[in-house]
């Protein structure tokens, strides 16, 4: 756990993780975290202690590798900060819960610039502070000197706030199939970088800076959502898992889905177009927008920032669009997979 | 999160984090995790949802790193997952509580054996089991391709159990300082894997697997224990973290350490004289043993398992050593520091 101590100096660009060491890393990144109002320990001591009022806490834990899961040339370390905490958060508000305390645990080379952490806890702290959330506690080593890469591993703590958690399990024929949030813009965003493009920075800020609608999953909670998960694979692939742990077949509707994601036109089909990529492909299968996708029985007034895009039908646990095996538009609109594939 | 699926083969030597994929490994790792008995949702969903009818939650993080705080030559897989859980578990007892969950991020090179993860799975439930805990929840991922190391990063979760948490801060002038467990064990058991031997198993069994103290810690918090913390770095180190958060002198008799930790003379003493080590080098400054170290209200009766080495002085935050300075202490038996240095 950390163990802060008091700076005799910061600040200096030139300062590194071998250099202030352990403690004074710690103290530094500490300075940045903000604090979560369930705190009744913070970070300083063996552990923290964080009130949870509802009598369960939800739990969940995501692993960002350097050049699998960000570049530090394409993404700064407020960027990275926002995109680590934007991921778990994302898996407790898809389980009908608000995030309220992250821990982290860092293994970065012993050359990294203690700025650079900063920098990553002033992100976490900026995407955690709206929901009243904070890293409580953590663990910065240096890596192994064999290796040159970051590994940034966060577990969300969240509060269920007297819901019933949504699981994946639940969705039954009948249900609607409905999703908050955005798809296929990081993926787009992802692909102009990897052409050495920054802009539009429309797509470009989206696979930096993930913006899933935290405050969508308990709404769809509260409205009698039947099953949830968060968008991280890629909405064929999560639609799978949710099929297969529901044990049922997922209808996407292909029009629907353009409807809701890709009308009216604007950056992603700019971008898609100078490419020359189907913009359905980043819609189908790009991951890490962390969009919310549920489903909810037949006749149920969605909340708001939710859109209905298919249904939930009998048959052999399975994913389709408009009928057609989801594998098949895959390939036909050029993405080859179903599955998000991290780059790296 | 933890999206485990239907294993269509298993226990291929061959096998690896390549060839089975993310899923195919989360999926054995989970069927080796044992189950927590306060899980309500457990692994394979977005995250898992946890009991807590104390109505707060411990929770703390440690980060391992391959060549650094353990060696897949020197400690088994089974080894690994028993050290990584300890440490966490340790920390949570450290506050007073118990440890209830776990989750897990771990990162490690595509062609890690998918059996070396399933006994650190292995390892982890064991440790867990006798407290009622679990692993129920982590991610696992690909390292970077220019990383040959694995990190884990383990997070605990624990019970309060009704008692106040039990912070470094608390201890007063006049408290008694106690510990429970064993010091010195974990680096003498280093010592010998260093010079390439692998025996006396005593002590190189105590540098792959601690044993920490864990109802201790509880036992502590309900005898009144004013400040507590575990030994991860150190005798002196961790005495020096307690004194410095309550602002007190901490002093070490210095004869009833070596009555309580090397008395009567036996393996540590016949590694350290073939070494022409000093043993009280180890026991001041060893980390990784997870002992507990508490102070305590004089004339406190003290709970099984602990055992006086010294008292609370009023003056300069410190640590000494029947009066001497830890420093000089640990200079004089050759130990040059006072923390404990991770190997590598």
């Amino acid at each position: 756990m950390t163990r802060p101590r008091p700076l005799t100096g910061r600040g200096d660009l030139s300062d590194t993780v071998r250099v202030v060491g352990e403690f004074g890393v710690i103290a530094r990144v500490v300075a940045r975290a903000g604090s979560a109002a369930v705190a009744d320990v913070g970070p300083g001591d063996d552990a923290a202690v964080l009130r949870v009022p509802d009598g369960r806490v939800v739990a969940t834990t995501d692993v960002l590798v350097e050049g699998r899961h960000f570049r530090r040339d394409w993404s700064s370390a407020e960027d990275v900060g926002h995109k680590a905490a934007a991921a778990n958060l994302a898996d407790v508000a898809a389980m009908g819960g608000t995030a309220t305390a992250l821990l982290v645990g860092l293994a970065c080379p012993a050359d990294t610039p203690t700025a650079w952490l900063e920098g990553v806890a002033a992100g976490m702290a900026a995407e955690c502070a709206p929901l009243g959330a904070a890293v409580v506690g953590g663990d910065t080593v240096a890596s192994a000197p064999d290796s040159g890469s970051i590994v940034l591993s966060v577990t969300a703590l969240g509060d269920l706030g007297g819901r019933a958690p949504v699981l994946r399990s639940g969705a039954r024929p009948g249900d609607v199939l409905a999703v908050a949030g955005r798809l296929g813009w990081s993926a787009c965003g992802l692909a102009v970088l990897r052409r050495g493009f920054t802009s539009p920075i429309a797509a470009v800020g989206a696979h930096r800076r993930p913006t899933p609608p935290y405050a969508a999953g308990p709404a769809a909670a509260d409205a009698g959502a039947t099953a949830m998960c968060d968008v991280s694979d890629g909405l064929l692939a999560d639609a799978g898992h949710l099929a297969d742990a529901s044990g049922v077949a997922v209808d996407v509707d292909r029009a629907a889905l353009v409807r809701t994601m890709l009308e009216p036109p604007g950056a992603m089909q700019q971008v898609a177009s100078a490419l020359g990529a189907d913009p359905l492909a980043w819609v189908l299968t790009g991951g890490e927008d962390h969009a919310l996708l549920a489903t909810f029985p037949p006749g149920t007034v969605l909340p708001g920032g939710w859109t209905a895009i298919g249904e939930v039908r009998e048959g052999a646990a399975g994913v389709f669009v408009s009928g057609e095996p989801a594998a098949d538009v895959a390939l036909a609109v050029g993405a080859g997979r179903t599955g998000h594939v991290h780059f790296g």
